[in-house]
């Protein structure tokens, strides 16, 4: 990859000798994780594809729209109005945060002590090795935690970024107005950044894309509660990872043509794994490209993980956009409603998370909930206790991991999840 | 004092055992390093006796009140608008959180990852050993951090909790909007819980009450800022802590008595160290009652500690609120208005913070800031990133600190002040 797009990424500042580095790095692990699986549905290819082509292909493309005047926005979060981001004619994209590999140079300004995905990002900023980042016009940040909130005040030096405020108690009144106005001065600065107007037919349009996407992903989700699971965990989690970088139409017809493939192979009785392999939901902090540490060592045990209650993953597609009237205003409403149901664990109270953990519990036959923190992400963290609490009343087992993106701790975590199986098999003969 | 009150301890569901661990170490570590400073000023000896009654007389005068139909509502933060509080007719305390003592406890349901602060007050309530606890008929916390955020809600199922949300971004419109809908949902809350009305009336009287109240440790302030400073690092950081214990009418006599004192030590040039003692400014976490762990060491060294750029310190009364008209709506507003003021760490950006760094910089005449952050918060210790640059920028030393409430690390810290007034002294002599 690295001689044909060699021009591009100087083309937009990177760093081209570490980037290798980098690049090299990843299409290793990549390598000796993803493609030794056994059994994976054929239509995977296209995403195999779209990971070797992720540096390189899909950032020439939207380079090549942006020479054309599309301009892109960066995000890190769910709550990053993506509907209106299109809307303004402009492309989003979910940025670097996912690898160890950016934290030492963010460790040079920012404290240790904080969550890795926040070290990672402003790493990748700082040295200039995430062709996301470099391609973006525009980060769109918000204040869903401490850590991300003041780590954009440094970012804003190195890129424009805008951020949006959250408000942490979605259910009250003056909650719901504060957000509105939120996203309504989001627009503003969308239009200003595109140039563009922001139209009722465009929002409803965006509206229609992205909840397609949605739908594809919760129809890709439903089919992976199938027992046995057609489909890897790790394959799983990198749909939903591969969700915030590729092109969204595109990408919703590859996972409905996955989707299909999928159906087939339940009708067959087809699985990934062994059908009575232990059936895991991983429950917590998101896992953004390349974090496949936890999936890769549980897969490794032989259970398979059926869902992801993340940010990647479940919390991303569960609920639609559903506008009321056809205003822009009606359609702004719709989607401070669509996001303020999305369980952030920044909530307070977040019981719906809870209420949301159950029932996937109950929807994908779980045999157990892998609790999965983030170093130094208080709001999971301490959230923990509560879900602990609720998986204690209904009898299914919990394991916490906390963990960040080194691999030093990775035999530890092997040797937990296992005894944590042995837990759940006694359960099972019991 | 156990004898005296051990009735009134267990009215309230004291654990009296643990209690009395705790009373003995806290007597014996204010002993130890209150008692032997040389030449305190004589006003001195109120605060010493509210030491020694923090958890008997001033207990039972809340609980007396209370027989007589007066609240109690206890509070951890600044932003909490105890000016509503009075109004209402009710008293306000702040809670005990600066103790290692309750860590373990809370550590057996909390995360170990977080704030002090947060385990020591979650610890508190758990093991019945806070007198203001037992006496609070409600709590009120706020959506200042994560870490808070998140304990409240375990808080809540052991005592009637009521969190306000406080916006992030102060200055926006729909933030001050916001913010003005919390303080009035809260004023409705205190009507109901005290049962009394909030009247404009009342509001004025507890609003110049506290302003008052603010003066008094302003004008502490001020003195502090004169060379040599007229009283220690250690008292003045004590009465800035008892500012959230005493009833405030009593504690603003007493602190303006003891100004007069000063005053004439200052007429005097009479100090508590040496003329030329550095002068230091710790900036940062808030120190609640017992913690006087970093001027403790501090002080042994000869340096003096002449501001706490904190909430217990500058951020709580360096603003007054200032009405601008005489309805309970304008009073309100006038609420919002000072508390947006106060530069916390929580607020992005925060640059009116730094600007209030430089400030005391230059009116206390500080050879060097000690930046202070509790282990674990992230507000502010990837502020201090920006306070680092900002402070190099005018040329002052600083030395950031990042600790608990253990004294594990004090022989370090203690090694790293010493070097850090090394430095001072060679940019003295330059």
């Amino acid at each position: 990859m690295s001689e044909k797009y060699i021009e591009l990424w100087k083309s937009i500042d990177m760093d081209i000798e570490k980037h290798n580095i980098l690049l090299n790095a990843l299409g290793q692990f990549y390598g000796s994780i993803y493609l030794p699986q056994k059994n994976r549905p054929q239509k995977m290819d296209y995403f195999n594809w779209v990971v070797s082509e992720v540096h390189g292909g899909r950032i020439k493309e939207l380079n090549d729209q942006r020479a054309l005047g599309k301009k892109v926005v960066g995000a890190f979060c769910v709550y990053a109005p993506e509907e209106l981001v299109f809307a303004a004619g402009a492309n989003m994209v979910g940025l670097c945060g996912g690898a160890d590999f950016s934290v030492p140079d963010a460790e040079a300004v920012l404290p240790r002590n904080l969550c890795p995905l926040i070290k990672s990002f402003y790493g990748f900023r700082l040295n200039r090795t995430c062709p996301y980042f470099q391609s973006s016009d525009l980060v769109v940040g918000e204040t869903t935690c401490d850590g991300k909130k003041k780590v954009y005040e440094l970012l804003s030096e190195l890129i424009p970024t805008y951020v949006i405020e959250i408000p942490h108690r979605p259910d009250t009144q003056q909650g719901k107005e504060f957000w509105h106005k939120e996203v309504e001065a989001f627009k503003i600065k969308l239009e200003e950044v595109t140039g563009n107007k922001i139209t009722a037919e465009g929002l409803k349009a965006s509206i229609e894309l992205i909840n397609n996407k949605r739908k594809a992903l919760k129809r890709l989700s439903d089919l992976r509660a199938h027992s046995p699971s057609p489909i890897s965990g790790l394959d799983g989690l990198l749909i939903n990872q591969i969700s915030f970088m590729d092109d969204p139409k595109r990408f919703t017809e590859k996972v409905n043509n996955l989707c299909d493939e999928l159906e087939q192979r339940v009708k067959d009785g087809v699985g990934v794994a062994a059908k009575n392999a232990p059936r895991i939901i991983v429950a917590g902090c998101p896992m953004a490209v390349p974090n496949w540490k936890l999936h890769s060592i549980v897969q490794a045990t032989g259970a398979t993980i059926v869902s992801e209650e993340s940010c990647v993953g479940t919390r991303y597609f569960t609920d639609l956009v559903e506008p009321k009237g056809d205003s822009v205003d009606e359609l702004l409403w719709a989607i401070v409603e669509k996001y303020s149901k999305i369980p952030c664990a920044c909530f307070t109270p977040n019981d719906r998370r809870i209420q949301s953990i159950e029932a996937l519990a109950g929807q994908f036959k779980a045999d157990g909930i892998i609790y999965y923190t983030l170093q130094n992400c208080h709001d999971y963290n301490v959230e923990g206790v509560k879900v602990d609490r609720a998986m204690k009343a209904k009898d299914i087992p919990m394991l916490k991991i906390e963990t960040d993106y080194s691999m030093g701790d990775a035999p530890q975590i092997q040797t937990r999840v296992e005894a944590f199986l042995e837990i759940i098999a006694g359960k099972k003969q019991a």
